[in-house]
């Protein structure tokens, strides 16, 4: 039986802009005594990463509040009183436009990196060579969904594995065509990842390992195209 | 450190009207020599519980089919072609009212179980009088989300474990209060479950170990309500 582990990363201490976030998440793993292994996918919340790139604003009131979220976003979806569902430049859509102030200090708050897949890039780079393994990255934010109530991880950020699994011509055990084909395996990580890591633990970085994903994906993969889509 | 681990529950035999699903899973996962232990959480797809169920009808044809949907809908909320989205009678929504058409003989569909919630008690009962052990149940399926692309799986049946988990006045290191409080766990379970599961691989079955959760939910809780619901 293959087991499929998914192993938090604590110890990790605040992150600060200019922070080395690839040394840091290996050395917190060392420090409890494992270490990365080929195929493992390191999950980070983007708070972390938002943090390192120094995607931190002051809002003094509540009034430049909405002005980043009317800046951020590139649509505005829906509206209802402070709530405000919008579509960000990355295409998210998403409560606020991603404009978070958990997590950051009192009268600050997170933006999305700026190209989160590329922020996945990065990162896996730096652990890739620092640990002489193969990995994927994923990175994660926390969206609400129209008709299901509480929200759930996402992603938000991919590299070295695919977005989606498509099972386009496979057939069951009864010899049909599937006709549920795109599976969006990133999205199920970021969710199995936020499983060990929780909102208020304070451990934004989790491992999965036991997955065998071939090929590699962009977060793009994920954006339903406008034409496609039934609920805007 | 406590990892969290997805084991899937290998060598179940193709699921008939009437089988004694509880101990068939159990015989499974002693034959592939591991136990089930206190606090584990049996996840099951829908699929064999439909089965067992005999949830199961005959579509000789696509009028059959269309008008088995519409049955099976208590609301329309979007169609475009052959595509319906449509509020089930459980408050789920999701494309053509969960009625299923893989994973069943040709010319036949699966229906959701008519009470999912009382079908994973029942579950969790058998297997926690087969095992001695306390467990947790959750019965998953397959849903597209809208702006997003590609499937996930959520909840639609639990029993022995929270929803929802409301962080409601839980605090972050910075001391603000969180902004996000309810995390729908369940469906972060559903979704972790479906790594090891797949669609083709003919595993439907996966216990998750390693997470302690308190108290105990309905699937109607995960159900927003429509006058909170942006998105009919």
């Amino acid at each position: 039986m293959t087991v499929l582990e998914i192993r938090p990363v604590v110890g990790l201490a605040e992150i600060q802009e200019g922070d080395d976030l690839a040394s840091l998440i290996v050395e917190a793993i060392a420090m409890d005594g494992w270490s990365l292994e080929d195929k493992d996918i390191v999950v980070v919340t983007h708070k972390v990463v938002s943090k390192q790139e120094g995607r931190i604003v002051a809002i003094p009131d509540e009034d430049t509040y909405r002005a980043l979220v009317q800046d951020e976003a590139v649509e505005i979806i829906r509206r209802r009183g402070d709530l405000v569902i919008a579509r960000t430049k990355h295409g998210f859509i998403c409560a606020n436009a991603a404009v978070d102030r958990s997590n950051v200090a009192e009268g600050f708050a997170l933006l999305l990196p700026v190209d989160p897949d590329r922020s996945a890039h990065r990162l896996r780079n730096l652990i890739e060579r620092a640990t002489s393994t193969s990995i994927g990255v994923v990175i994660t934010d926390t969206f609400g969904r129209p008709w299901r109530r509480g929200l759930v991880d996402v992603a938000i950020g991919v590299s070295g594995l695919p977005s989606i699994i498509d099972l386009v011509g496979t057939r069951d055990a009864h010899g049909n065509e599937l006709n549920v084909t795109e599976i969006a395996i990133v999205d199920e990580i970021a969710a199995a990842a936020d499983l060990v890591m929780g909102k208020a633990s304070q451990i934004p970085a989790a491992v999965v390992r036991g997955l065998s994903l071939e090929g590699s994906g962009r977060i793009a993969d994920l954006i339903r195209p406008p034409e496609e889509d039934l609920f805007r």
